[in-house]
């Protein structure tokens, strides 16, 4: 089988709690005692797993840079959920899906970015299209602090086609615009919806814009005008989960 | 007089647009015609600066990953404010202040991060102590895509004193704390507020959270229950600009 290595600290703890990938081997560093590191000793040796102590030095993570912290794993491949399963299994939390779609988010900072902080307000789902987007990597898992090892991601062909399902499955489909005349303060957010977002450069496509239900901005003052993608894909999200939770 | 080095597009280019520091001369790369290096060039000849157009390899930016984007600029350091003077200036806008206070926030990433989303929403000003934090430094602009060059950041010496001074005029301030019992939600933050932020690893500081008027937390679900640093901050900021520009 297929397998690859995870790295850091987070992405080898989340992939443990979480269980979703079969967990082949451990690595740890032999000469770093941190509470952190012995945890991960513990959990895996509560699975029965295999651990192999070796030196810093011996990490073959892609680049010195990449920052094992001590700890990697060879693991199954990240595990495939498609698009109906998480429309199927968020019904039965009242039909409120809470989904994402990344459409043009290359980089891998910012789509572990963007994953961390939608496992934080609960979205069942984030659907990235198969071209043009950073796919659920080793990397992708360490810039989410291990949060990709708990949430759904799904790699879909074609992104309209997809909005199109969602929207058969009674789901309101939200694109963030720049510069779209409806703020997304003004916009209910309360009921089954899939927030769309562009990436760092393009912003979503014509066509995935045109077949969103409506768009809407965020507001901002001042002469810079720009906010980071995943500080948007934040703000986007928490006014959703705001609304959602209100009493 | 004491220069440092801008580099960077946004760095360069914002630093011309907000006035506030002496260019002494522009760099730019010889062999790059993109649209936002002329754009750079022409602001430049209108203000009679100097341009000197070099190689690309003869950017003396730190190191070659800083990423110059074939534009550097001879600047005047970081214009230094104090917090009478953003108390003095902001209370024309009716008295509403909107300040940020930062504690420990470290890394010069997100310090840049803060800052780029704190001028969209308009914050009018950025207090962090001068030990344990990040100080205003190219890098730091560039991390912030030149939003360093229009906000004003001030350093004090001492934050607790800053935190007597703001509530001495009226200013309620906030401490975001993980686990807090109010949620920000519920918080009213339509007033002259400043909001205090702790940094990546430990937070405010015991003294200073001691001396906030209250503590909100920002609602989390889920296992992972970790927001970044300058996600939190910008969750925190967007949810007082939305109270503060509601009908």
């Amino acid at each position: 089988m297929k397998s690859e290595l995870l790295y850091g600290i987070h992405p080898v703890s989340e992939a443990l709690a979480a269980g979703r990938r079969r967990i082949y081997e451990i690595y740890l560093d032999k000469d770093k005692k941190s509470g952190r590191i012995a945890q991960i000793a513990a959990m895996a040796d509560a699975k029965g797993l295999l651990i192999k102590y070796i030196a810093a030095g011996d990490f073959k993570t892609p680049t010195a840079a990449s920052g094992h912290q001590g700890a990697a794993a060879v693991v199954s491949p990240y595990p495939q959920v498609a698009v109906p399963d998480i429309l199927k299994t968020t019904q039965g939390q009242d039909g409120k899906h809470f989904l994402l779609m990344l459409d043009n988010v290359q980089d891998p900072q910012n789509l572990g970015a963007i994953i961390r902080t939608a496992l934080c307000v609960g979205v069942h789902g984030v659907i990235v299209p198969k071209d043009r987007s950073a796919s659920p990597t080793p990397a992708v898992s360490k810039a989410s602090a291990g949060a990709l090892e708990h949430m759904r991601l799904v790699r879909v062909t074609n992104l309209v086609q997809t909005i199109k399902l969602c929207k058969n499955s009674g789901i309101w489909v939200m694109g963030m615009q720049k510069g779209a005349a409806q703020s997304i303060y003004s916009a209910d957010l309360s009921g089954a919806i899939a927030i769309v977002l562009g990436g760092e450069q393009k912003g979503i496509r014509h066509l995935v814009k045109a077949n969103c239900d409506f768009l809407v901005s965020i507001p901002q003052q001042g002469t810079l005008n720009s906010l980071n993608a995943s500080v948007a894909a934040a703000v986007a999200m928490y006014e959703a989960f705001r609304q959602r939770n209100r009493d």
